[in-house]
């Protein structure tokens, strides 16, 4: 099957291909044309997950094109972003049709949940690997940064962490669990759904923002930089699934939690006043520190004493 | 190294990574955030090179830094945009830091001719890969695209064709040449200088546009299929530089330009009264066919009568 027909088939006839909001031109020219409503500026991130390191080589494709795009739009819920569109990037070491109507469906269903269309990207033969650019709007000055952090602000997640990293000796078949632990957290590892709406309500409330991919730890880090503060993290307060402690124990959640990686929830600074107007709407926020002066990250007790940090985030190198 | 400092120290501290016209935010954050002028919308175009594929294996780090932005450029160009920013998303199978220095060399180096502003990306572990996807802006409603070739349009190519494709079996090692005929089908092949001035100023001029990537007569038919016309190529008015035709021979020449992809000219069609305008800023401008009612390529001898084509673009699957 040659390349066009390929992407024809599969990408150009998908619904998510069809349009949608400020897509002037889409698949089929040389780029995609964007358009941007006044006072708005672009958003845009690019994500690539290669096989064998970012996910088993063996596995469900349509599992694969929705985490594919979860992971990508994640970065959008992170800037308070409106999402509108996304390329992607497919190398596959070769065209079999049910993967790939497979991987398109999978694709399809998240770019729906997500509000995003297909616009463009490039197919080539090699060993498999994505990558995905995705492109919101956000008003001009009002995205959220890593930078705004301030001594006093607390800080919050927006929902349990842990259960992906805990799925990964699932996902690796390395571990079995009964059904009602390993489906919940396998659902979290395959298609963590991207905290888009809770990112624009953050808009012009938390001072500082990311979604964490890294582990948690290593995120606050990169809040705590960018900010020129020091983050406390209160161990206990970290917000955890029952699953997950059932899978790991209580030491093994709260290592999956703290520097585990692929939560793809948010992680954001918030002044105190501001806190129950977003629990109000969002119940699963959780405070689970704040920010002080300083710098760096520093592990808290119950009893408010520093806890030697267990390893480092995830380092591709 | 992490991944973080490995960014740091060969990407976000290069020049091209500094800013740029309409770069909000850029590297270091979830989103980079571009801006557009009122009355602009955004091109955006994902290329993806595979080693091993799309550049051999073993190469010069440089010279694949400055050929990987090149070819994501040329679509900008075929789009008659102007350039703004790209992001890197870069597989490497280890983070070596001569070959790392080298290739954000060479990338840098193209970044600055095409005036273009790295604003992120995504740095993984994998094998060798890399997608690049560029941005640029557009008037409304004045891009270029394929689908507005009219019968009694000039076909025209922005300059000699088939130079890469010769330089084929010199890159692989295949194959050597004296200097003076290796030379500049080796420059053609590493650094196919984008036109994106040529592009700009065929806005409101041409009726269609794409540049030749896949091989003159596959990129016709894309033209043709776009814009409902048949398209009909001189054979014997094909530009090919001297070099090509003393390392390939006539023959060989010909098949390289009518087949031989990453030529990264523009393709375009053209009123006839527009094409002085044009050639006078343009010398390297060649008229090799015309626009034709019916549908599909016409390759035609010096006599008008129908050549068969010889073979079909660069097929990836």
């Amino acid at each position: 099957m040659g390349e066009f027909e390929l992407i024809q088939r599969y990408f150009a006839a998908a619904p998510c291909a069809q349009g949608g909001d400020g897509v002037v031109g889409g698949i089929g020219d040389d780029c995609a044309l964007l358009a941007l409503p006044p006072g708005e500026q672009l958003a845009v991130s690019t994500d690539t997950l290669v096989a064998g390191v970012h996910f088993p080589s063996v596995c469900d494709p349509f599992l694969l094109g929705q985490r594919a795009l979860a992971v990508a739009a994640s970065d959008l819920a992170a800037m308070g972003a409106m999402p509108m569109a996304f390329t992607l990037a497919l190398t596959l070491d070769q065209a079999d049709a049910a993967w790939l109507e497979a991987f398109a469906s999978g694709l399809q269903h998240m770019a729906a949940a997500c509000a995003l269309a297909l616009v463009g990207g490039d197919t080539t033969r090699g060993p498999l690997s994505l990558t995905l650019t995705v492109f919101g709007r956000v008003p001009v000055a009002q995205a959220l940064t890593r930078a705004g952090a301030r001594v006093g602000d607390l800080l919050c997640v927006g929902g349990a962490l842990g259960d992906a990293a805990g799925a990964l000796p699932l996902v690796l078949g390395q571990r079995e669990a009964a059904a009602e632990i390993a489906a919940p957290l396998l659902a979290r590892y395959w298609s963590p759904m991207p905290q888009l709406a809770l990112g624009q309500a953050l808009r012009g409330q938390a001072t500082a923002a990311l979604d964490i991919s890294d582990g948690l730890l290593a995120d606050c880090g990169h809040i705590a930089k960018a900010s020129h503060v020091a983050l406390q993290v209160e161990a206990q307060r970290i917000p955890q699934s029952a699953a997950l402690r059932a899978l790991a124990g209580q030491e093994g959640a709260l290592s999956c939690a703290l520097s585990g990686g692929d939560d793809y929830r948010l992680l954001f600074t918030l002044p105190p006043e501001r806190l129950s107007g977003i629990q109000a709407d969002w119940p699963d926020v959780r405070v689970i520190g704040q920010v002080v002066a300083g710098h760096g990250v520093h592990l808290l007790d119950a009893a408010g004493q520093a806890i030697d940090v267990p390893q480092r985030g995830y380092q591709h190198f």
